[in-house]
C-alpha cells in the first residue's frame, strides 16, 4: 500500500513552501525583559506590566499560593485569591458576578458554547475574533454572520430566527483597527427580538468607560440582565486569563456546564494576583483610562495629517494601512530597527486584504514619545 | 410579539432545577492557601506547587518580565523566557521543539485544528478529555470513534479512510481511571496507515518514562517523525500553561496556523518561569516521577484488599466507584470534613454513568499518609 509508506507531514512542507513564495511566513522574536525598544506594539494599554503594585502581587500570590492552582476550578483550583478577584472584577464592572478562566479564549469558548447549542441561534458580527468564531463554530448552534457595526443586519438575521434561543454577539472594540461596536443599538436589537448580547470587551476594559469599567458600562448597559460580558486579563490589566461576567444565574450556569471551565485547570495564582494588582492600581488612577484614549487619538490625529491611511480610533488601538504585505513587514521591520516597536498584522490575521501595522496607546507614553513616534512612521512609510 | 419580552435566560433557571433534582450541582469552593486537608485530589503529581524553586522562579519572573506577555506570541508575547523554557521541555522529552500554550486545553485545541481540517480524518479514543473532543468538533475533519484503547478498532477506523490527511488521538493517560493507552500499538497502526499520532500526555508527563520524560517517551516514541505530543504545565509542572511536542516542521507549522497560539495573549511570564522551575527541580530528582507510582499503586492496592471498587492505575491517578452521584459526593463530604480532600466526579464529568472518587498520588506523599487514608475512605464507604 502507497499510503503505509507515505509521510504524514509531507503536506506541511507545502504548506510552508506555499507561504513563502505568499511572503506571509510569521517568525517568533523573543525579546528580552527591558529593551531598547519603544513598546507601540503591547496590548498593555494601562502600562501597568512591569508597576510594582502587579509584579509585586503576582509575586506575592506564587509565593503563597503556590506555582499553579493544581487542579479544575470544581475540585482544588478555586482559592480565596480567585474568589476574591472575581468579586473585585464584577463589582469594577458593575455586574452581579464573574467567573475568571485560564484566557480570555477559554472564556469566550465558554459563554458562546454554554449559552447557546444545537437549539439556538448566534447572530455574530463579520469581524468578530477568532475566539468567537471558533465559540461560534463550537456551539453547534445556527450560526449568522451579521454586516460589521450594523445594528439592521442583526434585527434582519434575529427576525430570521426559528430556534428556541438566541444571542447576538461582538466584539466591543474590534483588535485589528480599534472601532467601536454600536453597543446600545445591538443591545436594542436584542431585546426587540427576545435575544441576549454577548460582548467581548476585551480591548475596552480600562480604556472605556467610567474609570475604564469598559465599553459595557460606557453605553449603560452594566448590570443588564440580558447582557453577558467577557474580558482578558491580559490587556489592561497586565496579566493572563479572561472572565465572564454578567447576571448571577448565567455565570452559576457556566460552572455547571461550560467544558472550556469545568475541564481546565484554574488560572494560576500569579495571574491572578497580577490582575487584582492591576485592578486596584486602575481604581487608584482611574486617569489612565482617559489616558490611553488620548494617547491613541494623537498618534492617529499625527498620521493622518501625515497623510497615512490610519484609523481613528474608538479606544486604544490605532491601524495604519500599508501597501502589501511585504510594505508592511519592511515598515514594522525598519522601526524596529530604529527603536519603535509595532504590530504587523497581515492575512490571514487582518479581517480584509489589507497589511497593516497595529499601533496600541499606552497611557505611560508621553506627549514627546508621540510625536517622536509618529514622525518616524510617516518618515519610514514615505521611503 | 410574545418573543419581545421574553426573558433570554429563562431556560437557565429551567436546567438549573433539573440539575438540582438530579443531585448534580456543582459547587465552588474556596481554598485557602494552607489547608488542614490532606490533599489526594489535586494533580500536583509532583508535589512541587510549593516547592520555593517552582514559587521562587515564578515570583522572580514576575518581576523581571512583568505580569504578563503583553500580546500574542507572534506580536510582542514572546520573551526569551518562553524560548528558554521551550528549549528545556524538547530536550527533557526528546523532541526536535516545542511550543507552550496558555494552557493545555488551547495546546490540544491548536494540534488537532492545525494539523486536519476539512480534508483530514481524525480517528479518535472513545474516552479522550474534552478538549480533544472540542480539537476534533472545530477542525471540520471526519471524525471517528473509535473504542478504549482498543487498537483494533483505530486500525478499523483508519482503514475507512478516502481523506488524503489522518490522524490518531489519544490521551496517554485517562483522566478519570488512569488508565494507560496502548501508544505503541497505536503507532503501529497509525503507520501502517500513513497517519500521524497525537498524544495528549497530561497526565504523563513527570510520571511516566525515564525520569518522567512522559509516555510517549516511555513507549519508545519520542523524537519519532510522525508523533506529537500535547501536555500541560499545570499538573507535574506545577504551573499554569500546555505545550505541544513534536517534529520542528510540526512546531513551526503551529506558529504559522494554530488560532489557539495566534489569537490568544502568550503564557504570563511567572507561568512560564514555575514550569521552568518544576522541570529543573524533576531533572534534579528524577525518582519523584517513581514515587508518584509508587503511591498510586499503595493507595489502589490498599482499597482494592478492602473490597472498594479502585482503579489499577498506570500512572499517578486511582479512581473509585461509588454507587450513587449522592453517596460519591457524600463520601467525599465526609473525607473533607475529616481531613482528607479527593475529588468527586459526577455525571457529565465521567466517561459513564458511574460517579466515583478521583485520587491523585503526590511523590510527597508518605507511607504514614497512605495508610491513613486509605483506611479512612474504607471506614467512610462502609458506612
Amino acid at each position: 500500500m502507497s499510503i503505509a509508506t507515505a509521510d504524514p507531514f509531507a503536506w506541511i512542507d507545502a504548506a510552508a513552501e506555499q507561504r513563502r513564495s505568499a511572503g506571509l511566513v510569521r517568525t517568533l522574536r523573543p525579546r528580552p525583559a527591558v529593551g531598547d525598544v519603544l513598546d507601540l506594539a503591547s496590548n498593555d494599554y494601562l502600562g501597568l506590566t512591569h508597576d510594582p503594585r502587579v509584579t509585586r502581587a503576582a509575586a506575592d500570590a506564587a509565593l503563597r499560593w503556590g506555582g499553579g492552582a493544581t487542579g479544575s476550578r470544581l475540585v482544588t483550583g478555586t482559592t480565596e485569591l480567585h474568589a476574591e478577584l472575581e468579586q473585585e472584577l464584577a463589582d469594577f464592572c458593575g455586574v452581579e458576578a464573574a467567573l475568571v478562566f485560564s484566557s480570555g479564549y477559554t472564556a469566550n469558548l465558554a459563554a458562546l458554547t454554554a449559552l447557546t447549542g444545537p437549539g439556538a441561534l448566534i447572530v455574530s458580527d463579520a469581524l468578530n475574533h477568532a475566539s468567537l468564531i471558533d465559540g461560534c463554530r463550537l456551539s453547534r448552534a445556527r450560526v449568522a454572520r451579521a454586516a460589521h457595526r450594523d445594528p439592521d443586519a442583526f434585527r434582519a438575521e434575529l427576525a430570521t430566527r426559528s430556534e428556541e434561543r438566541a444571542i447576538a454577539v461582538s466584539d466591543s472594540v474590534f483588535s485589528v483597527d480599534g472601532d467601536a461596536a454600536p453597543l446600545a443599538a445591538l443591545a436594542a436589537a436584542c431585546r426587540d427580538h427576545g435575544a441576549a448580547l454577548v460582548v467581548d470587551d476585551a480591548h475596552g476594559l480600562g480604556v472605556l468607560g467610567p474609570g475604564g469599567a469598559g465599553a459595557t458600562a460606557a453605553a449603560g448597559l452594566a448590570g443588564a440582565p440580558d447582557v453577558v460580558t467577557t474580558v482578558t486579563l491580559s490587556k489592561s490589566l497586565a496579566s493572563q486569563g479572561g472572565a465572564v461576567l454578567g447576571p448571577r444565574r448565567v455565570i452559576e450556569h457556566l460552572v455547571q456546564a461550560a467544558r472550556t471551565f469545568i475541564f481546565d485547570t484554574g488560572l494560576a495564582p500569579a495571574a491572578a494576583g497580577a490582575a487584582l494588582g492591576a485592578l486596584r492600581a486602575l481604581r487608584a488612577e482611574p486617569s489612565r483610562a482617559e489616558r490611553a484614549r488620548e494617547v491613541a487619538h494623537a498618534l492617529s490625529t499625527g498620521l493622518l495629517e501625515r497623510g497615512l491611511a490610519a484609523s481613528v480610533p474608538d479606544a486604544a488601538v490605532v491601524g495604519v494601512r500599508a501597501p502589501s504585505p511585504e510594505a508592511a513587514l519592511a515598515w514594522a521591520t525598519e522601526l524596529r530597527a530604529r527603536g519603535l516597536g509595532v504590530g504587523c498584522f497581515r492575512p490571514p490575521s487582518v479581517p480584509d486584504r489589507f497589511s497593516r501595522l497595529r499601533l496600541t496607546a499606552r497611557a505611560d507614553l508621553t506627549d514627546e514619545q508621540i510625536a517622536w513616534a509618529v514622525d518616524l512612521i510617516a518618515e519610514t512609510a514615505r521611503r
